[in-house]
């Protein structure tokens, strides 16, 4: 799960902030405080907090995401943030984060690091 | 094919997320599971899958994109992914990932590496 | 606090400059010299300026903000920018200013270097 | 010419992708195998191709530029691409492609290496 | 002023492309070529080009300028430009141009290296 989005309504202090939705990372959505809620009209639960999105970015930058994007559908802003997995770069500098690109597909699918839980046991071990 | 352009309905759960079009890498379109279908009133066909963008997100950077920028046309957002060639840069790092750009645009056209297929032989190596 | 949202009305001169949020870091809006309102038919207040959104990312960069994305929300540009946190990365180049997401989540939430203040020890001893 | 716009109606496969204006690079509208064409209404002719935007980042990734932004005017997604320039910047990795903001502005229009054309000899050497 | 705004309609060849407003850096402005205009029903004068969009990125780039986003009001996009400061990272590298987030708010304040002017003695040295 290396991508979180994060909506809120523009300017209107009475809208909530979405962090997820119907597949997104338990963990990270209890990290976030984040309560699971179905919405009217929708078949599918979604994640929320009441509190602005500029504070579940900060939140959000301590679980390693940063803020690739950013775009507006009418009123609702969208961030789009990344977290970056972490290699060996075998240069000395060990356990450094970089991204998940810097490693061969193939590595990745087939066992590598991920960048799917907390509680991965190579971001542990640093 | 170091770009890829992935769409879809915002906060509609009831819309495909398209993540090709006719001239897409069918190799890539078959590992993100997408269909080619005709669409209404279109002549030429697109892919798409019925997963959330930010799922499909999350597989594309497994395969190495990762997102650049995102903007919305009404309703539709619209993420710009980007794969970053594998060069060896001499340093002692070996088979980096870095961008194309990083690479002399002579060298790219007359037979260097390029981004377009995962059986790449220069990834395959690492 | 490493994310600061700005926004401004497009090219109106008569429009001030929102830099914070009723949760904003009072010492960084004291740094931008705004002031807090309450904004009618708001019952949060929110920090504003009189000068040009420009000269705001200007007095930002100072202090270690720096622009991630920009977006519009019907004739208001918003602004994201954000600060990356200093840690000693341990490569003989000591105190570079890297991205938080460059340190293990753990280490950030267990008392590690923050981003918080302009008054962090870890950036005063630079 | 380091900057490049690629502009094109959004989900129309009727409608041809713009990468050009009056003064854009002869040599790079040739490689892009673009017309030249006067617009109805429009004193000034501009380049366009009738293959889809996401080709041409590809093709101009080939070229050494990349993806920056993305943003929408009406249903017109507009791409602002980047070529950095190649400098030799002397710690023993030569011949990088760095960012002209990487060099000195004097340094820059005095004659130094600039990114404007394909047949550059900076690049050429490499 | 690490940081530009430049504005232009869309498509509109009958335009001017808007570069500054009335605190911005004069020598930049006179670099540009842009005139001092006043415009029907504002109080403050903005600085204004006959030339592309497009070409006014380029030559900011020869100053030192990089595109870091660009979004949309209506039919005028927006591009954010930002200048890196130059700093001595003591690496061996000397002069590096690098982001003024890369030195502590304090230095910068207290007299350090900034990014304001052309004639900026430590960008003139290398």
């Amino acid at each position: 799960m290396p991508y979180v989005l994060v909506s809120t309504l523009f300017n209107d202090e009475n809208s909530p902030t979405v962090v997820g939705d119907a597949l997104s990372d338990p963990a990270l959505m209890r990290i976030l405080d984040a309560e699971k809620v179905r919405v009217y009209r929708k078949k599918l639960p979604e994640y929320r907090v009441w509190v602005p999105a500029r504070v579940v970015l900060d939140k959000l930058e301590e679980e390693g995401y940063i803020v690739k994007s950013m775009t507006t559908v009418e009123q609702t802003i969208v961030w789009c943030l990344h977290k970056p997995c972490q290699i060996n770069d075998h240069t000395g500098t060990n356990h450094r984060l970089v991204s998940a690109q810097a490693m061969p597909a193939r590595k990745l699918r087939d066992g590598g690091p991920n960048c799917a839980t907390p509680t991965d046991p190579l971001t542990a071990e640093v």
